[in-house]
C-alpha cells in the first residue's frame, strides 16, 4: 500500500505552512483547485478545539429573514435572523411566516426545560443485583453528584433516571450546563461519576459510558419525552382574516388539512408531526456555530393546533431536544460569532434567548409551508425561487 | 409598528449594491459588524435559486480525513474526504476509523436502492370510495406516469405505494431522479399527476400534495423501510489483531458492548442503532453543497455486526434515506463544487459514487467511536482535542 | 429432582380416563379442587389440534350487546354480539355505543385488504449478493408461488415484499387464506417456498423462516402499514343532537378532547390512537374461538374523526391487523361455534362478514368510552357497574 | 326501526329467569341453539361487577404445562400451569421449554417495579401557564395524594410524572395498588385528585381524565419505559449440551439467529423483540381471570441474551407492563379461582408470586419457539399438533 498520509505539522498544525501543505496535498492527489476553499477570512489560530487537519473553509451563503417579533422571557422585540442554506425558497418562506406572526402581534416563546445528559448502562450478575443498584444510586446521589461536578465549573447533576431491563440498568445522568451545549462536559462528569461508583459500589458491576439512552446525534422517543438540551415552545393565535390576507387560505381549511397530515405522521411514524423545522434550524445552526449534526435530534418537533371558538387558529411548536450554545464549541468562530451578535446572543447568559428565537423561527416556517401546501402555492414557489434544474 | 423592512433591489437583488445595502441594514439594526460574514470569495451572481436576501457567507472550517479506501461499484480506490465541522475530535476520529478500514483492505460499499418521493393524500366520501380509487390508480398508472413525467426530463415515476386508513388513501409516488436529490422535481411532477387524476377520476376526490408519507426533512419509519434517496450499505470484515492494534480493544468486548447498546437503542426507540452517523454526514453535506436539513432524515442508520466463527468482526452500516446530489441545488457553488471535485463527484453520473463514499465514511466513524467508548478513550480524546471550555 | 410428570395416555389422550387422571394429578399436587374446571359440556374428542394435556375448561361469562346495526358489504342488518369478559361495565358501554350507532343509521363497515404472511430472512456473503437475490426473487416468482401453494388448497401467494439491510434480505410472503386465519398455512407454504429457493438459487444463502417481519403475536409498524389479516374500516356520521341525547356531550367538546388525546398518543408512542379496541375485540375473540393471543396485534387501531361543516361528527376506526377466522382453529368448538352462529358467521365464506361486525363493534365502543371520559361519567360508570373492590 | 331490545330484569338481572329470557331471545333472533353456551357450572349470582346482560359462558379448553421450576422471591419450587387456549401446539411448546428450564436448575424471576397509573392532561391558556402548573403540582403533592387516597383503602400515590407540550401538561399519576390490577381504583383516585386540583389551583385550567399517557389497553413506549403494572424479569443460564439435548440446536446457532431476528424487530418496529409472549400470557390470563384485553399491553417484551465466555447461553425476558391481579376483577369466578389456587396464587399477598410464574412461563415459551424455528422443527410441530385444516 502506498503511503499517502495527510501532512501534519508536529508543532504548529494550524499555522500557515501546515495549512498550505495540506492544500497542496489535496491539489496534488485530487482534481480540485481549492481556489475558493482556501479563500477564507477566519484566523486558523482560533481553530484548535474545533477541527483537525484544517485545510480551508466552506462558504455557505446566508440570507436575512425578518423582522421576527418574539414575545419571550429572554428574547423580546424584533430580530433579523441569519439563515445559512443553499435551498432556494427557504429564506423567502420563513420571511413570509415571520411577517404573518408580526402582524398577529408576535410569537410567544417559552423555555420549559433545560437538561443535557450522558447515559451509562450498568451490568450485573442478574436482575436482582441490578435492582439493588437502583436503590444504592438513590442513597448515594449526593456523593455521585459531587464526583461528577468535580470535573466542571458550570455543570450540575440534576437527577439520575433509571430504566431496568434484564440484568442491566440504563441510566440518564441529567445535568444543567449553562450556556454551553454540554455534551463533552456531561461525558467527562459522568465518566468521573462512574469511576466513583465502580470504586465504591460494594457489589460487582460493569459499565459502558453510553448505553444509547442519551442518543447523542440521534433522535429518540426517550429524548423527546424527557428533553435533551432545551425544551422550548413557540405559540401564536391567528385571526382568520390575517391568515387569509397573508397566506391566501382559510384557517378552517388549514385545520382540516392538518387532521390529515397528523394521521399521516402517525402512520408513517415520524419524530415530527410538523412540516420542516429542520430547514430553519439547520440554517440557524450553520450560521451561529452550533454543532450542526445535532439537527438529527434537534429537529424533532411536536406541533399542536386548535381552532378556537371565535374562529381564530391557535398554533404552536414544541422543540423537545434543542441542543444549542452561545458559548464554547463553534460559537466563537469568525462569522458564527457575528451571526450570534446579530441576535444579541453571543456569550454568557444568552442561551435561553437564542432558544426562544429559534422556536419562533420554526413556528414562522411551519405556518408558511403548511399554508403553501394547502393553498397549492408550494410547487409554484419552488419553481419560481428554487433551482429546479433537473 | 415601525417599518423595518429588509432592503431588496427590484431588478438586481444579488448585485453588489443590494447585498451591501443589506449588510448596512444589519449593522444598523444589530450589534454585528459583519466583518467576516461579508468576506466571501463566492460570486453572488451564482446564488439565485439557492438563497434569497443574500447578505454574506458563513465560513465553516474544513478538515481533511483519509485516505479512505472504498471498494464500491462506482467509488474505487482511495479518497480524501472534506469534513466541514466545528466539533473538535470529529476529523481525528473519522481518520482513525479510515486508517483501520484501509488496513483491513477497505470498506465495501453498495447502493441497494434509489428513489425519491412525494406523498399526496386523497380524501373520499367514505372508505369504500377510497378503496375503489386504489384499483383505479393501478389501472391508470401509465397515464398518471405520463402526466408526472411531462414536467421533468430526468425523473421517472417508478410506482405508487398505497396506504389505506378511514376514507383516506395515503400514497407515495416513487421516482428515480438521476443525479439530483429530486425533492422539487418530484413535487412538481406529482402535482401534475394529481391534477390529471383530479380531472380524470370519475368520482369525487380531494387531495393534499403532501400527507406526511414522504416525511421530507423528517425521519420516519416509512422512509427507513422503503428508502428515501439512496439506500446504501458499507461493510467490512475486521481481524481481531488489527482492531486490537488500531483501537486497543478486543472484538469480543466490542461485540458484547454492542449487545447492550442495541438493547438501549431498542428501549429508547431511536432511528439509529449506531453511534454518530450524523457527524460524518453533516460534515460532508456542508462541504459538498447538499441540503443540510436533510441530515434529519439522512442520518437514520441500521447497524448490523456479527462475530464470525474465525473470530473476525463483520461490521456494516445501512443508510436507508441518504438524500444527496452531485448536480443542482448547492452542489455548484464555489467551495461546494471544489469539495465534490476532491472526490471526483461533481456533475452527472456521480451520485452513486458519492453515496458509496459517504457510507464508507460513516462506517469508519462508527468503528472509531464505538471502540473509543469501549476502550474508555472517548472522554480523554474529547478532553485533548475538543474545546472543553465550560 | 423428583419426577412429577403430567400424566399422558399413550393412545387416547383426550379420552375420559386420560383427562380424569390429569385432574387427579392436579388435585394431588396443588390446592385446587377443580370442581368447576372439570364441569364442561364440550366433548374432549373434538380437541385434538386445539390443545394438549387437556384437563378442563375455563368458563368465561358472556354478556349480550346489541342490536348493532351494520351497513357492510357482507354484514347487513342488526346483530346481537356475544362478549366474553370479566370486566364490569364493558358490555354496558358497548351497548350504549351500539344504541347511538343504530340511532344514527348504523355503522358502515368495509374490508379494505386481506393478507396473511410469513417473513423469512435470507443471509448472504455481502450486501451485493443480497441485492442480486432481490431480482432473482422477482424473476422466479411464479415458481416460488407454485412451490408454496403446493402445500395448501386454499392459500395463494400474492406477492413478496423485500426489505434490505446489510447483507440480509427480509421478506414478507403475503398470502390470501380464505376463511382461515392462516398462520399455520402460511408457515408451511413459506417453508416449502424457502426449500425450493435454497435448492434452486445459484448462489449461497441461508434462511431463517421468521425474521420478525410478520411479527406474529406482536404488534408492529410494518403490520399496521401493510396489513396482517384483515384491514377493515367502520365509519359513521353523527348529528350533534343525537350525541347530546345519548352521550350527554357536545360533538365540538368531544372533538376538542380528541385533539389532546391524539397529541398524547403521539407522545406516548402507542399503536392505537383510540380508547379501548382491545376490550371489544378480546371479548369477541374469546366468544368466537379466535386465537386470543392475536389481540396483541389485532387491537392496533387508527382512529380518524372530522367535524363536518354542518356540525356533524364523522368518526371512523381502521383495524389494520385483524386476524380472525370463521373456519379452523377454535371456531368449531362447542360454545365458540354457537357464538359464531349467533352472528351467522360460522364456516366458509363468512370471514369478511365477521370482520365487518367486529369493526362496527369497536367503533361503538370507541364512541361510548370517549364520550364518557369527556362527560366525566366514566369513573361513575365503573363505580356503579365495575367491581371496585380494592 | 323495530324494537328488538335485549331483555333485562328490573330487580334480578342475574337471576335464572332473566338469564333464560336472554337465552330465549338469542335463540329467537339468531340461528344459535346455545346448547353449550348455557351449560355452565358457575353461579350467575357471583357475576355482578363482572358482566352485564349475562346469557351464558364460553368454554375455553385448558391444558396443563409443567412442572415449571421457578426461583423467585415469592414463587419458589415447581408449578403446574393452566393454559386456556385453542391453538394447537401451544401447551406442548411451553411444556418443552419448561422441561429445559427445569433441567437447567429453573428460571430466576424478579419483580423490578410495580405501579399502575391514570394519566390526566391539563390545558392552560399558554405554555408559560402550563409550566407554572408543573411547579405547583410539586409543591402540593401531599395534598393531592391525600385527595387521591381518600377514595381507596389500598392505593398509594407514588409520584406524578410530567410531560410538557404546547400549552398542555400530560401527567402520569403512579400508584401502588396491592393485589388488584388497579385500573378502576386509580381512575377514581385520580378523578378525586383532579377535582381537588381544579378547586384549589389559583389559575384557570381544564383537565381530561385520560390523555393517552397511561395507554390503558394499548401498548406504548411510555408504558414500556416507565412500567405499567408489574415489571418482571425471568432469566436463566443454559449450558450448550443441555440445549442440544432438549432443543436439537447449538446455542451459537441460536444466538446468531437472534442477531437477525433482533435486526428484524428493529426494522419492523415492534413492541416485542421476542417470539410469542402473548401466547403464554393470554392462556394464563384467560385461565386465571385476568382482564384479557390487557394482553394488548402486557405482552410487550424485551428479550436480552448473551453468549457467555464459557459457551453457555444467558437468556432473559423482561415484561415491562404486566397487568395482573390475584384479587378483585375476574379472579374470584368459578374456574378462574380454581386455576389461581393451582398456583397457590389466589387472594391477598400473591400478586408478585403470580408475576414471577408468568414471567418464567414466558421465558420457557421463548426458548422453545426460538429453538424450533432455528432447528426447522417449527412447521412440522404445527403440522403434527396444530389443526392445519385449511
Amino acid at each position: 500500500m502506498t503511503d499517502r498520509r495527510i501532512p501534519r505539522h508536529p508543532t504548529d498544525d494550524y499555522g500557515r505552512e501546515a495549512v498550505a501543505r495540506r492544500q497542496e496535498f489535496v491539489r496534488e492527489h485530487t482534481e480540485s483547485a481549492l481556489q475558493h476553499t482556501s479563500a477564507y477570512s477566519l484566523d486558523p489560530a482560533t481553530l484548535p478545539g474545533n477541527i483537525e487537519n484544517f485545510f480551508g473553509a466552506a462558504q455557505v451563503p446566508m440570507g436575512l429573514a425578518g423582522p421576527l417579533l418574539v414575545n419571550g422571557e429572554h428574547a423580546q422585540g424584533e430580530f433579523f435572523v441569519p439563515l445559512a442554506t443553499t435551498e432556494g425558497t427557504l429564506v423567502a418562506s420563513y420571511s413570509r411566516g415571520m411577517k404573518l406572526c408580526r402582524a398577529a402581534g408576535g410569537a410567544t416563546a417559552t423555555v420549559i426545560d433545560d437538561r443535557m445528559q450522558r447515559a451509562p448502562v450498568f451490568s450485573f450478575e442478574n436482575a436482582r443485583a441490578a435492582r439493588d443498584f437502583r436503590s444504592w444510586l438513590d442513597e448515594h446521589f449526593a456523593e455521585i453528584a459531587a464526583a461528577a461536578e468535580s470535573t466542571t465549573s458550570s455543570g450540575k447533576l440534576l437527577d439520575i433516571q433509571k430504566f431496568s431491563v434484564s440484568k442491566l440498568l440504563y441510566t440518564r445522568f441529567n445535568y444543567s450546563t449553562g450556556d454551553a451545549a454540554g455534551q463533552n462536559m456531561t461525558g467527562k462528569a459522568t465518566f468521573a461519576a462512574c469511576a466513583w461508583i465502580k470504586q465504591n459500589y460494594p457489589g460487582e458491576l460493569h459499565f459502558l459510558l453510553e448505553g444509547q439512552f442519551a442518543t447523542d446525534k440521534k433522535t429518540s422517543v426517550v429524548n423527546m419525552l424527557h428533553t435533551r438540551g432545551k425544551r422550548v415552545v413557540a405559540e401564536i393565535t391567528l385571526p382568520n382574516d390575517l391568515v387569509q390576507e397573508h397566506m391566501h387560505v382559510d384557517v378552517q381549511k388549514l385545520f382540516n388539512a392538518r387532521q390529515r397530515s397528523l394521521m399521516g405522521s402517525i402512520m408513517s411514524v415520524t419524530n415530527n408531526n410538523g412540516s420542516h423545522s429542520a430547514n430553519g434550524l439547520t440554517a440557524m445552526f450553520i450560521a451561529t456555530g452550533q454543532d450542526v449534526a445535532n439537527v438529527a435530534e434537534s429537529s424533532a418537533m411536536y406541533g399542536f393546533t386548535e381552532l378556537l371558538p371565535n374562529g381564530d387558529l391557535y398554533a404552536s411548536v414544541t422543540l423537545p431536544a434543542l441542543i444549542i450554545a452561545t458559548y464554547g464549541g463553534g460559537t466563537g468562530l469568525a462569522t458564527q460569532r457575528e451571526c450570534l451578535e446579530m441576535l444579541d446572543c453571543y456569550g454568557a447568559g444568552k442561551v435561553h434567548k437564542l432558544a426562544e428565537i429559534m422556536a419562533a423561527t420554526v413556528l414562522a416556517g411551519e405556518l408558511s409551508l403548511a399554508s403553501a401546501v394547502v393553498a397549492e402555492e408550494w410547487v409554484q414557489a419552488h419553481d419560481d425561487l428554487g433551482r429546479n434544474r433537473p
